[in-house]
């Protein structure tokens, strides 16, 4: 480009000036206009969790530059030599003209500017529930500086004693996680029946129980009704079910909404998922507009479907490839998302990438699962569990997702299986992979491996699993499984799940098979700590005639329900 | 197969116990017997460094199942139905008569045994230095469990003051990490100019300088040409260059040969580096015998060239494959190695997969090579740093190696890296990966999608860089380059390289662009601290006018050499 070029960027956050950035770097000529509602720029909204919950004091470290410069419109001006105003509010896109016109917050002064190539950075809104007293002191959501900010002096300021959390999805988790470590006494509420959506039951069931170690108080499968006060003040929460809980504090968290608002008053498409349309190109329906961030919908790369995918890095990947297009012309793609996040738990983490074995249902696919329990680094060196549930195509063996939490490396683990879907890889192919071993970082045969071994087996026919929720299912049903134990006898004393299930260690296993039902057709369930032995007993089984054996996958370690000891 | 089969394993530490635990999962009434010559079985013998460094006391957790039962032969027999053998060295394959040939060495009796399929798991034996004085007291490999017991003693006894190891591949810098933690005075004597040969010299001389941060004597470029005795007893090691050094321990680690003498006295291939050749079946000349672990060579998947792959994740994933093709017929295949590695470097850790920028070059590929330092996560989670060195091919994009060192959280760069190989993607792919982020587990630009990103600059064109190594070689040969730091002035205060650098901090570039030579073919050098700022005062410069700006990659924070501050 010879002339000047002006791009607009509208939004501040982590998207918007990505793409203003990478503008710059494309093109040093080119004029570069930020205009960003807010009073901030560029701020770390992932960090707020841990601003509030004390992992560090210094506000500015969610501004800053890796070498510690606050990233205002001063270091925008001359570090990137681009024009950024906040506290500036676009308040409406003439597309026709090519301009923006806006509001300065501060000063209620009006402007309007023209650009060549206009980017949509604009964000999302938090969801609030529609109930009653939602306007009460003491609500607030976890999306704003502001709202950090305010979070923050609930710590410091020590006199707020209880607080409620609505909605247990990531920043739910997060913010949860934050506020016990400020020393409040929590409740979190989630409608749906389980925390963190986007893992299965069974994984879900762990973290929460791991939440409640931490002294929070889970109520699941019930919303809230109502927010109750007193002289504007938040007193309480009321319950669907009727339950009031006194509190002080209120965390609103149940997701975000993409903000289009400006799009949709332009007249630029707006998909089904609430989201601004955007081709490869993060192009809008307006060749001269691209939006990138938490406002578009992207296409899931399993199922081709739009999906919304408010995620930071993302934000980021997206606002590059708009900012060199926008510059350069249409040349470089964004291929879009397979949905991949984890989050910290207290001493978990949790994480998905791909589909769950419910979503990857519901788009279709015969899908099957394996759970794999077991740790992350030998005995020697510590390791610590991690509970991984894969999920792969019946009949291309084909891995659709994977999910994974627990005290262990799972970071690690969900890198691995979002490479594997990227790579398209199916089951066999992870289960012969090359990866980093040494005894500090995995196991001889790394717990990503060994899970698609799990999944070779269960695709041979070999492991006929059942999940712990499969066979808490069927004993509630009163269903009489004859429940084989195979660990040893002093791990039977320090744990047992208490079920009526029988002690035959492996290692007697093959002189006791008098002990076993003497009808071969009754159902056997065989298990250990983490359904190794338990799966190496069913074979046993099943060579010497038993014809109806199963194994229940990650064994004690993955049953997530009260036990006997 | 409705008749007993007999399948004798021979090895047992890795390989061997895992083939024949696999065969027993795929057939349960096989004889399956096992054949190891020394006392113990299932050594995790990666783990013998950890227990000389006292990161654990318990011998046993070298040797015991998860649930902590040791795997002794009654363990075998019990839990496994394998009738392991201790003690008991095969001293013959007769291939025609199926037949192999053992003397127990305890008692001295000799047997023989008669097999439908043979599996070798005969291991690795170390290389030794072809030196004068190699059989003096004092000098050891860390090889064998009784190395461990020999140099786990040495650490309780603290008689022993000085050491050195002879040769810094991954065992013997694990083995330095340990000795050093037992408190002894320590060399490593390298006869390459570099340690850790898996990576290019870039990478390996910040490992180097890491080592001797801790107290460590380096000398590399200079091998043993004898150890020095008296009373047959070591006393020190003389050096190629005629250095002497004292020293009551040597610990010779330059390396493994596969051990094939059985297999080559029975006429199966040997291929010309020295492993048993098999397919992709694990399945040696003879089809009546398969061969796994140290002792075999294997297809680098890159290459297409036969490699020799000595790693303990390996051993059991062949160990799986050759147990149930032996069981059941050829039906399972392993695909070969990427040589992926990984080792712990007391702060540090250090890993590769794929081929180095040399490797690759030697190959006959068009490489490109790129460094990135960043942290692993945001300052405000305290993120340490990375450096990762990343090779491409400059046609087509395919990834083919990375490298990555530093005290940051090598693991999952290495683990996602070698998915990326194994997935054949490109460095377009990587750099729009949807990889797990949240501030506790990475940057929202997760370090190795920077680093594709760098490389797709360098790809284009746009980012002209230069690595550490090779600014310094021109600035020894008496180049005078424009050397332009873009750091602010604190961060200059604090520490910088001294080599004659300009500073002008990228916010104030724009404007003292009169500070620049003004003959504009002039060569000028940019950096930061990791050359971000260092890459976008580059393309300032060249939007200027400039025609002969380069980057150093990596910054101050890849720079191996000594600085001024």
């Amino acid at each position: 480009m010879t002339q000047t070029t002006r791009i607009v960027v509208i939004g501040g956050s982590a998207a918007g000036p990505k793409a203003a950035a990478k503008a710059r770097r494309c093109n040093e000529h080119a004029e570069i206009v930020l205009l960003q509602k807010g009073p901030e720029l560029s701020m770390a909204s992932c960090g707020y969790p841990y601003y509030v919950g004390g992992f560090f004091d210094d506000r500015n470290q969610l501004l800053a530059t890796p070498a510690g410069v606050v990233r205002d419109p001063k270091f925008y001006l001359n570090a990137k030599g681009i024009d950024a105003r906040v506290s500036t509010e676009v308040t409406s896109i003439e597309r026709a003209e090519k301009r923006v016109s806006f509001t300065n917050l501060l000063t209620g002064e009006t402007g309007s500017l023209t650009y060549d190539k206009l980017i949509l950075a604009t964000g999302s809104v938090p969801r609030r529930p529609p109930v009653p007293g939602a306007d009460l002191k003491g609500i607030t959501t976890l999306q704003s500086m502001q709202d950090a900010d305010y979070l923050r002096a609930v710590r410091d300021g020590g006199t707020i004693k209880k607080a409620v959390i609505i909605g247990e999805g990531l920043i739910g988790i997060e913010t949860c996680e934050a506020l016990q470590l400020a020393g409040l006494e929590l409740t979190v509420i989630e409608m749906l029946p389980q925390l963190l959506t986007f893992l299965d039951f069974d994984i879900a069931k762990l973290v929460e129980n791991h939440v409640r170690s931490k002294g929070v108080n889970v109520i699941t499968g019930n919303g809230i009704a109502a927010f109750l006060g007193n002289d504007g003040v938040l007193t309480g929460v009321k319950l669907q079910n009727g339950t009031e809980l006194p509190c002080e504090l209120a965390v609103v968290a149940i997701g975000v909404a993409p903000n289009a608002v400006l799009a949709k008053k332009a007249g630029l498409a707006i998909g089904d998922t609430g989201g601004i349309v955007v081709d490869q190109y993060m192009q809008t329906s307006d060749p001269d507009i691209y939006a990138v961030g938490d406002c578009v919908e992207l296409t899931h790369r399993i199922t081709g479907k739009k999906v919304l995918a408010p995620y930071g890095d993302l934000a980021n990947l997206e606002g590059r490839v708009a900012g060199e297009n926008a510059v350069l012309g249409n040349r470089v793609t964004f291929p879009g998302t397979i949905q991949t996040g984890i989050c910290k738990v207290f001493d978990f983490s949790a994480g998905a990438t791909g589909l769950s074995e419910r979503s990857a249902r519901e788009h279709g696919f015969d899908a099957v699962s394996v759970i794999n329990a077991s740790p992350d680094l030998p005995g020697f060196m510590k390791g610590k569990l991690l509970v991984t549930k894969l999920v792969a195509d019946r009949k291309t063996g084909r891995i659709l997702g994977a999910q994974c939490a627990g005290p262990g490396n799972v970071n690690r683990q969900i890198a691995q299986w979002a490479m594997a879907i990227l790579g398209n890889l199916t089951v066999d192919d992870m289960a012969n992979a090359d990866l980093p071993y040494a005894p500090p970082f995995s196991l001889a045969i790394d717990h990503g491996i060994a899970t698609a071994h799990l999944m070779q087996n269960k695709l041979l026919g070999r492991l006929k699993g059942l999940t712990p929720e499969e066979v808490k299912t069927k004993l509630d049903r009163g269903e009489k499984p004859f429940l084989l134990d195979a660990r040893g006898p002093d791990e039977y004393e320090e744990m047992r799940i208490g079920a009526g299930e029988t002690l035959i260690p492996l290692g007697a296993l093959r002189k006791r098979l008098a002990e076993l039902p003497s009808d071969k057709d009754r159902e056997i369930i065989a298990f250990c700590k983490i359904s190794l032995r338990g799966y190496e007993a069913a074979l046993v089984l099943e060579a010497n005639g038993w014809k109806n054996v199963r194994v229940m996958e990650g064994g004690i370690a993955a049953w997530p329900y009260p036990r006997e000891k």
